[in-house]
């Protein structure tokens, strides 16, 4: 098989089944065939059938006061047109523990209101367009990750909105959902969207620009996290914000989780940057006192849990292998990057850049502890690593710090079994992963390392017991997931260290 | 009146009252004639009677499940003599709208069980003995705040420690309650204590060192904050961690508020620290995103407000004119100290001493955007300040963000008046404050700050009609107790300026 016949397919790695890429982007019948079906509803099209954007489809097509038709956009490339393939032949793309994603999907294919394409004139009918695409932040590689020369480039974005513009009607709801640098909607969205309906001859007047960002947790409440959450939003103008708030209100529990409504959008992009930043700096404070309480004996778990038991400081975070996943890897960034570059400032956001730079270098730190503390050479040693995903319970990888500790650790030559009961297929990786963690119990190891502190693993009477019946094999927990008597039966068989507790 | 009679004088900022010092330390008639009145009493002595120690006094007088006799001990020195003489006459020196504390001292002087003195013989017949004396970082004046050059003298600590141990019992119970650099305990106040009783000939196996830090909040729940509030506890040693234990479980109400045993007292002293750099910290984190806000036309008291919505962001701080207290200014910088002098780590704690620096720097940026804002001179301009304490609805002035703000104003040559609903005398300034707001605001003046969130400012009808009325004022709220709504009315008469809110 040569490149070119690679890169026209598209594959999907729930069920392996594979697609060859459409040759044109040409799905009006498709589309027309669908809102046939549902004369006089109204039409949501959401752009980016990512983690957010499909399973917000979900919530759309059953909306609480409305009967909406919904279309779910992205493009028809190697990594997207599965999804699109999926979703219509009733095989939802996101997998996850929460049972209402299957119960929303089955409804929607009941009611037929959920289809998805990759043809923009999809907008041309929309009343309503909701934009979940992603905005990436440039960082150098996993391995080497010192954010020197980070990059924010819109120019994807940027052409996303202008394929909106091309096709809009002049009176439609550009709601922006995506997480952007903060003035995005104001300096950018809305000049793009009314420069192509100028471009198109049309009025700009009645176009309306909102935001309204998520705050989506993929796992067990995936779908509440959406429909049943509070919301903040704002719009470019009083119409705006007004649209988008009638909008909410039909898809939304609004009467339990009441609407935040804020003067700009300005404010609304820079809250949800902020949340974010707020919580990886909050990662990143900890991450010199679990140095300090290794050189000084002291359990930071223990100091954790103890400073906890205070109301105000319930949130305090756990240290660990690092940081992960869409947001807080990235979001600092955003904003830090809109202060100089959208709004002229010529001051950073010091303190944020340095809580991502500093959760960054956390796997890094993980595998030079394994490094110095284990006795010899790790080239050749057989390492299990329990645990790929950046979340407890929960099979995603995006940005998983795992990344890292196991580029290092490939680097030096080890071999590498994965275990997580909840990813099949490490995507950034592209290698599979093991589920069966008996069977890979049986199996001899040098070096066993928790990686995620699943259920799976915390807690888990098989897990130590195994440990215990084998010859010794190196054990490394780094996020706390052993208690005090678990690591005190263990290390009277195995070397045991963790990340954060001294040695006493 | 020359300088050698004015130390010789300790005067009460409460009564005015002034005391002669006594000549000598002794004042064993005095000791004696108190424990003859409880015999077969234990006796607790409690060195320190600040703000903690005096109040401390109070709980252990009115212990739950046992009779102690108490004594407090401070040094006779014209700071501290008149506490000790306004304990033993009637008057208890911390003034606090907690009622419970006139309460409880009542009873103590019913029981004749709370006696104050300045001679360390009260040691000898001690069971126990509390350490809340202060332990400071000397930092640069508060004008220069730039933290270059911060020390920590350990000096006067070891100093009032070795007094404890030139007369303690060797069974004694010695336990900490002072905010230490982590490691003290096991590495200074043990050794010293055991040095002693070697010196006198005594053993030193049955001496018990504890750690059990306090939260104390000075105001309307002062006593609460030490008998319904979660304590953290650790012993140099087994026994003494027991001890600890024991005694704790006679003066806290432990039934609703467990109490927490952390496996040694570096982990104690850790936590305290730790609780408190994560608060400085949260604090200085959001000072960037203030000036993100002014910058953006954002309001950041909008945006927190609208984030605090999430149970898991409810502890998110507020930017304003700065950060004072005992604790969250030096706390993250013995840490630091700690790391580096006592664990011989060549790390500091960078990222909670930038937390310190950045907080120390807000009321110069405070003063600075007022001398921005301001149109002309600040020269011979009537200035009235709303607000000296650091804290709202409570009078405590230590460390006040203010004393920054006054003493740059001052500097510039303006004419300031103060007024503190709740601070009758500044005592770092050694000046009187107003507390009658009505009569100041029948004055004239130039600018009106903001510089304390106290009820008496926020939503006060009185407060904006009395402004509303006036000639023009230069209006600057230094953290956010104006509305909107508020601000829309000022702003039709008055220039307004608000740290943190964007012009729009």
């Amino acid at each position: 098989m040569n490149t070119e016949t690679t890169t026209r397919i598209s594959k999907s790695p729930l069920t392996g089944k594979e697609y060859i890429l459409p040759d044109t982007n040409d799905d009006r019948a498709g589309i027309d065939a669908f809102l046939a079906k549902h004369p006089g509803k109204k039409l949501v099209v959401i752009q980016g059938m990512g983690f957010v954007g499909s399973v917000m489809g979900l919530v759309v097509a059953n909306a609480l006061t409305e009967e909406y038709a919904v279309i779910g956009i992205d493009l028809a490339s190697p990594g997207s047109y599965w999804k699109i393939r999926s979703i219509n032949e009733g095989q939802f793309p996101v997998q996850a523990s929460d049972p209402k994603i299957e119960l929303y999907y089955q409804e929607s294919r009941r009611k037929q209101n959920y289809y998805a394409t990759y043809d923009p004139y999809a907008y041309a009918q929309a009343d309503v367009i909701l934009v979940d695409i992603n905005l990436d932040v440039q960082k150098k590689s996993a391995a080497n990750k010192d954010l020197e020369g980070y990059n924010v480039d819109l120019t994807p974005f940027k052409k996303a909105i202008r394929s909106i513009g091309q096709y809009c009607r002049p009176d439609v709801l550009a709601l922006i959902e995506t997480t952007v640098p903060p003035g995005t909607s104001q300096k950018i969205v809305r000049p793009i969207l009314e420069e192509c309906l100028q471009e198109r001859g049309l009025p700009t007047d009645q176009l309306c620009v909102g935001h309204s960002y998520e705050r989506v947790m993929p796992g067990p409440k995936y779908i509440d996290s959406i429909q049943n959450f509070f919301r903040v939003f704002a719009g470019t103008d009083e119409k705006s914000a007004d649209a988008t708030e009638k909008f909410l209100r039909t898809v939304i529990r609004t009467d339990e989780y009441p609407l935040t409504r804020l003067g700009n959008t300005n404010a609304t992009e820079m809250a949800k940057v902020l949340e974010n930043s707020y919580r990886a700096m909050n990662i990143a404070f900890m991450v010199e006192w679990s140095r300090f309480a290794e050189e000084a004996g002291v359990d930071i778990y223990e100091v954790v849990n103890a400073i906890r038991m205070r109301p105000t400081h319930k949130n305090i975070m756990l240290p660990g292998l690092g940081v992960g996943g869409y947001c807080l890897t990235k979001d600092p960034l955003l904003a830090s990057w809109a202060r100089q570059h959208l709004f002229g400032s010529d001051e950073m956001l010091q303190q944020s850049e340095k809580g991502v730079r500093i959760n960054d270098k956390m796997p890094v730190y993980a595998y030079d502890f394994l490094q110095t503390q284990y006795p010899g050479s790790l080239q050749d040693k057989k390492v299990l690593l329990l645990g790929v995903s950046y979340l407890n319970d929960v099979g995603d990888t995006r940005y998983t710090p795992v990344e890292a500790f196991y580029d290092q650790l490939n680097a030096a030559g080890a071999s590498i079994t994965l275990h997580d009961p909840h990813v099949l297929y490490w995507e950034e990786r592209d290698t599979m992963v093991n589920q069966d963690l008996p069977s890979l119990l049986q199996q001899t190891y040098d070096i066993v390392v928790i990686t995620t502190g699943h259920r799976d693993y915390r807690g888990s009477r098989e897990l130590i017991t195994n440990l215990l019946q084998r010859d010794a094999v190196f054990i490394y927990d780094t996020i706390g997931v052993l208690t005090k008597e678990e690591i005190g039966e263990l290390t009277a068989k195995h070397p045991v260290k963790v990340l954060g507790r001294g040695d006493l």
